[in-house]
């Protein structure tokens, strides 16, 4: 089982690991980390050291079985932070179901398979197992995450000396292929789509999304970690998961909708995931945007200190984790969106 | 009489003027122009040719009477546009009030004077002309918008030559002074505090803001371009104004209170004015930003981003005006901002 | 005839054309002028305004015939200037031959053409008509400039909602794409390939590069401007030309052995014309530069600030003509390269 | 003692030690580090994590006595890579002097003393101690390398809080305020001023500098980290150094004066390790640069580009030691430059 609950701690900087500490005086330890999280503090763009600073001070203090997700850019009010997903087992009283998670990684991916069915293939797989262990149905996940490779100078260059032509020879472009290739793995193995359609929107002959996608890229990494979480009736515990869509980067009604819902439900927001990016059309609601012609501040740092406004405005606060580039993670000029919520206590705990 | 009725057009780019066209359309010509208030798509900061473009656009088409305000940066989802306040004098039936404007320059400020005690009086001098000119008191006015000029490299070189320094030898720093001076002027000419206090919150010892000042540096102009604006019962229109204060970069409240006034009496919001800014205390509600420690984009371009974010989602566009650096307007951390709606028809119009 | 002198003369903002002035010290006047080549100080790319500005404060005063070309992005120690080819047929005793120079446009291009076929042929036949109204050979040409405009978010929108696909979704590469194809074209016209080859390299399949042509890109065009400089026996004054090729961006040997045949010659540097590129292996001799995994600053500006700080160094003084994006201009990771400068007086001047 | 030879080796990234690995196969290990000297390929401003995740991967490998220095920004051609220092004591036969280095570490400087009087004084007591260490005269110093605290938003905030004033609210400006301090200790340390002298520039008020002194500020440390090298009689090795002054950024001649003194005594240049700054005046020779009023890239990287383009080109590679903001390191607007060479071998070793 793999039930849990959710810890969100601000950081000082990218090597930042004090929130160990909040776990311990929650009474847990590093090893009941499923997942870290992390919002750091650089370009989120191809040479962000923020992200590989962040995994070289945490990684060495994780279970072999967790992973890290290090999305970099807190862009505007966005603060840098951590969402810990802690693996706690104990059954709340008055709950017959509760949030749960699981995280592994595809097997490492080649230069030359980024971006490509490789890749699509081998999340698609990954996030399939990760379900099964979890022995949820496909309809209870409410949020899938990947970190997946991109492409540096070096890894394109080797790439070409050995006769093979990368998915993209500009290193910025590729992190938004493999975003995109993970994202459709996601689609295939959430059955939001099938392979041939995820394959023919990878080519760009079909348009699929799935707004439980979340896909980030990074120089860090070398294979593709993931994190699925999901709501289960093996658990029980106050933890619970909406998903949504943002339709553009101005959509407030369908933030709002999730918001109200939870509080329908007399739930405390606990933390939002959100994707962002700059509409592809170059317009918003038939508006021009220029985040496409800045030469200056590439448009995932825009969309991000963008949607971070409003997120965090709607939050209350600026911890909230969005990530830029949503590549079929919800539909096009939008992202996809997961509000992770607390029930109020139903009386004691129960082991 | 000044009565003025609001336009606003997106823009193809910095010079485009096809907005003229529209207001052709709408029976009024270039003629009629009390001001042309823009958001142009460079950089917002030194070295922004998006503004000095746009003048150099606009400023022969216009009439001698009329200013321009070329604010610079349309970061995340804010669209480049202009707002034009037209003269119309038109009584409309059922009003017995409506929104004025008027114009002015101030002298010509010398690079030695600039973010100094002389721009705060300059100011000052100008916005109480224009207020009298008006026939409002201070209370009536809602929004006083001010142009100022910044310092380049060869500025400071020539004062320096000159054995005089700078309020400042960063340029970029030279646009936050600018603008504090500035804004201190608006204050002291609406009475919210008086020139004692303005020049001491100008040497950092004292706190004074006004929520109604908005200003904004650029290399394109020597003197200040100030724009006041107002409500008056000389004039019939339906065209209100209401301003308030963004208490931090992530106050929806606060917008939220403006909105629903608006909505309370009927009225569609026609345009949002804003002012933004990081938090100079390096956190927002006790959470870090880094705004001010990322070396790669301005605080002012972050800023922009992350409200305009906000504010066009609650617009349902994003042709809002939101200008960043927000000296002594609003408080610290926060911004000035005034909305501009319209009241429902109640009935024909009478000359 | 077109002989021509040239004139090197400061800015002191895009919008500067206080080098009127000089020219009209000199006993010229606008309507002499064959084109405008100015270095501009925006950030050389998609959305740089200083380009457009200049070109607006420049072409109402330049006579039909005259073409401008701006070329964004003084990094570093470059230094914003302007270089005016003049007309000026004056045979000056003892020299029986000189510096001649022709400009023209293509015709408009649409945004469907650009960086494609359609691009090459329009370049090599306006390269071509300028040539031959010369009435040189093209082993008498040292220098072809050309300015090509660039795909926008509105160009590509635009585009696709026609069923088009342009040649690039990004308006950055759209600039590389569109240098070269002028670049090829240039080439063709030339000589140095036939139109074949210079179709196969467009497309990546063969390397073809002309040392003589430079290439910049803007969005304040919509044609192709070009300049085409040459020596003629039919012209007698003391300009002359070389021009070479950098290998790679610290290339010192290249440069060197123009700058000591000018010296043998006893000849004056008048100016120098570059273009520069991040080396697209990802390495300079072996060892790796990092301008291409750089989010924050475009390679073409850090190219320019590179060898634009080795040549200002090498001609004592920044008002060097340093150009971003060597595609087909030099050989890969180089680039092209003129040097035009001044042999000394024989004697007094004949009509 | 402490007879050092110097290890150039290129990196793959920030926390790449595998110039380890060439120690080992040149028969050293990690316990001879003096001090790991880096170029990395982050911004070199304030948010630059990739000095951070360097001294991460590196300082656990590292002896207690070494110490790292990691300067980033390798813009334009510059290659990142880490100079070695190790101790090598082998006398080499027909040498009667050598090049000597010694590394230490002023006591934590607190964020209130950051930029003024205590760290001039901190820096001149440590840098006194290394000379008086190696046993030579401040004439025999050739380089004197300094890392220093910068001030970041949440130590200008707890110091606010505190009721101090930092020597700058703008943490971009804290990173010149430490160099400059640092430096000036330098200076006093070497006998170029008095302490008085120091203190007068370092207000502003006197013009005093050191062409050996060579000072990096970043977030990673708290302390100043201290490199001494100088040439000793106590020594015999082939590695010798020779300083001078860039008196601007374009000064060939000073530079070539220098590689010719090392040509003429058969020498080979080893490395060369320079300081750059945008010339505070605004101008280089008289023509204006646009480094200071560039409001999206820093006048330091701008810096950095520029000169590391002309003396990659002079060194033949790009793996030079460029560090930007030169505050009192070689006169304004030029930069302290060391250039440290090789001897040819006279004959065999002799331990």
């Amino acid at each position: 089982m793999s039930a849990v609950t959710l810890v969100v701690s601000p950081t000082d900087g990218p090597d930042d690991t004090a929130a160990l500490g909040v776990l311990a005086e929650l009474g847990y330890s590093a090893a009941d980390l499923v997942a870290v999280i992390g919002k750091t503090e650089g370009n989120g763009c191809v040479n962000d050291f923020s992200r590989t600073l962040a995994a070289a001070a945490w990684e060495p203090r994780l279970p072999a079985s967790a992973v890290t997700v290090f999305s970099g850019g807190t862009e505007g009010v966005l603060s840098p932070h951590v969402n810990l997903f802690v693996r706690d087992e104990t059954r709340h009283e008055g709950f017959d179901r509760g949030l749960v998670a699981a995280a592994g990684r595809t097997r490492v991916l080649s230069p030359a398979e980024l971006g490509r069915t490789a890749q699509v293939d081998a999340v698609t797989e990954t996030v399939g197992k990760l379900v099964a262990e979890l022995g949820v149905s496909t309809g209870d996940v409410h949020f899938v995450l990947v970190k997946c490779p991109l492409l540096t100078s070096a890894k394109i260059a080797a790439l070409r000396a050995a006769g093979r032509e990368p998915v993209s020879g500009d290193t910025y472009e590729s992190m938004g292929r493999s975003r995109a290739a993970s994202s459709l793995g996601i689609a295939v193995a959430l059955g939001e789509c099938d392979r041939a359609a995820a394959l023919a929107a990878l080519s760009g002959e079909a348009e699929v999304s799935s707004a439980r996608a979340s896909a980030s890229a990074g120089a860090e990494l070398d294979d593709c970690h993931v994190l699925v979480v999901a709501e289960s009736t093996a658990a029980a515990n106050p933890l619970r998961a909406l998903h949504g869509e943002l339709t553009d980067a101005i959509d407030l009604a369908s933030v709002t909708a999730l918001l109200d819902e939870v509080e329908r439900q007399g739930g405390r927001v606990r933390q939002v995931f959100a994707k962002a990016e700059a509409d592809p059309s170059g317009s918003v609601r038939g508006l021009r945007h220029t985040m496409l012609t800045d030469s200056d501040v590439n448009s995932t740092r825009h969309a991000r200190a963008a949607v971070g406004g409003l997120l965090a405005a709607l939050k209350g606060d600026g911890a909230v984790y969005v990530s830029g580039g949503a590549e079929h993670q919800g539909r096009s000029g939008g992202g996809s969106i997961t509000v992770i919520y607390e029930l109020p206590s139903r009386g004691g705990e129960a082991t």
